[in-house]
């Protein structure tokens, strides 16, 4: 057992869990609870790398659950120097250190029925938490986002993923205007969402390859992407509403994309 | 100028940050923030109690900002007492008390183009706002919460409102049955958001008087409330996805039911 808050493996969980340079480096990053870990460990088994159990997440365990862990490397924590590192406020017993899932653009790009999510510099942990569960259950084929934008192995972003983060397809662009060109060469049609566009987003019947552009939470998509765009769409708003929130916009959007 | 951390109108401001109990006996809460401050004094002046300006925040406005100061009571505050006051990481130089806005039930039935969002045991203050904000766009007429719903003037939804907690008309029913059977007695179409809804979301047309009812965070809507609705609506989900973020789901939905 773990005892010492000052042990190099707990340390190499904390800086996981703050440093997107340290999750990078190593390609890894880390899941918090039971829910997940279990589903990871039943699911996607390769990805895991190790888990760490605090001793009430192990006493809590039942003996089903506990006989799983055999198939994999894990090490319990005092539960004093398990809470020292752990990122949540009721941390549910369990940090789970899990190889980050690696997807290429061409699959994303030749899919018949190619329907993507393409995001520029979002900012907000919470926001694309949300709009990675929300993808996966509009059924989007893949998730775009600006090298830029917030990184999708924060820790906050992977809880309020719900799971999604294993099964929605998503990677950053290393070459933003490069991935546009490659979306259009591919035939797939670029709806930009916009709070000056000229099409209400109910009008166009989103068929055949079609991507999603959803901007950063203050400002929106830059002109120079919203200039390569197909479309411009615009959601109405009512009352003096400035702006929706950037996870609402773009769930309105997937699910209107949906309805084709 | 207010120098004391101990000051006693400062620990007031704490007071009704921190605890509805608070806020709803003196029937106020508060606004943090320069833009929010600047739209209730030119748009709602009657709202205004009082402002409390930190010396920063001062030397940041305008001369015509600083006129418009004139109209109302407001105090300077040194910045550091400021600081420990005020709830956001990089407050905006203006806390202001302010009057809540009152509602009542009736004409929100009565109107001939209700269109109603109902909440039952809301719990997260980042929803709400979200919730609210979005209410306001999609040109809902009104918004009813189940009174073991969050606080909406919870300094969290206040933020993430965006100002819309000043548009949207919204209420919390003291007797969630009674106010559930007046909505029915008002001949409004009551649609619960549920996940084994049988009439998928985008098959009403939502004629007429209606309502969307969605439900708490972890558990959706009650049975209770659920046997009352006219129509349970479902929202598909494709992958694993288990749920929608609430607010999520109330945005697809206030959404669709514009459409009619």
């Amino acid at each position: 057992m773990i005892t010492a808050k000052s042990n190099s493996q707990l340390k190499y969980l904390a800086t996981l869990l703050k440093k997107r340079s340290a999750r990078e480096e190593d390609h890894v990053f880390v899941c918090e609870g039971r829910k997940m870990f279990f589903e990871i460990l039943t699911q996607r088994p390769e990805m895991l790398v190790k888990s760490y159990w605090s001793e009430r997440g192990l006493a809590g365990l039942e003996a089903a659950e506990r006989e799983l862990l055999a198939a994999c490397d894990w090490e319990i924590v005092s539960d004093d120097a398990f809470d020292a590192v752990a990122e949540t406020v009721t941390p549910q017993g369990v940090l789970a250190v899990v190889r980050m899932p690696q997807y290429t653009l061409a699959p994303m790009l030749t899919a018949e029925n190619a329907r993507l999510l393409v995001l520029e510099r979002l900012q907000d942990p919470g926001n694309l938490g949300t709009i990675l569960r929300t993808a996966e259950a509009a059924g989007m084929s893949g998730v775009i986002l600006s090298a830029d934008s917030v990184d999708a192995f924060n820790p906050k972003v992977v809880r309020s993923t719900m799971g999604a983060i294993f099964r929605v397809p998503f990677l950053y662009a290393d070459d933003w205007e490069e991935t546009l060109d490659a979306l259009k060469g591919a035939g797939v049609t670029l709806y930009a969402a916009h709070l000056q566009g000229s099409v209400p987003y109910t009008e166009p019947s989103y068929e055949g390859r079609c991507a999603i552009l959803i901007g950063n939470e203050a400002n929106g998509l830059t002109e120079e992407t919203t200039a390569r765009a197909d479309v411009r769409i615009r959601i109405p708003m009512e009352g003096a509403a400035e702006s929706l929130n950037a996870a609402v916009a773009a769930a309105i959007l997937m699910y209107q994309s949906r309805q084709k």
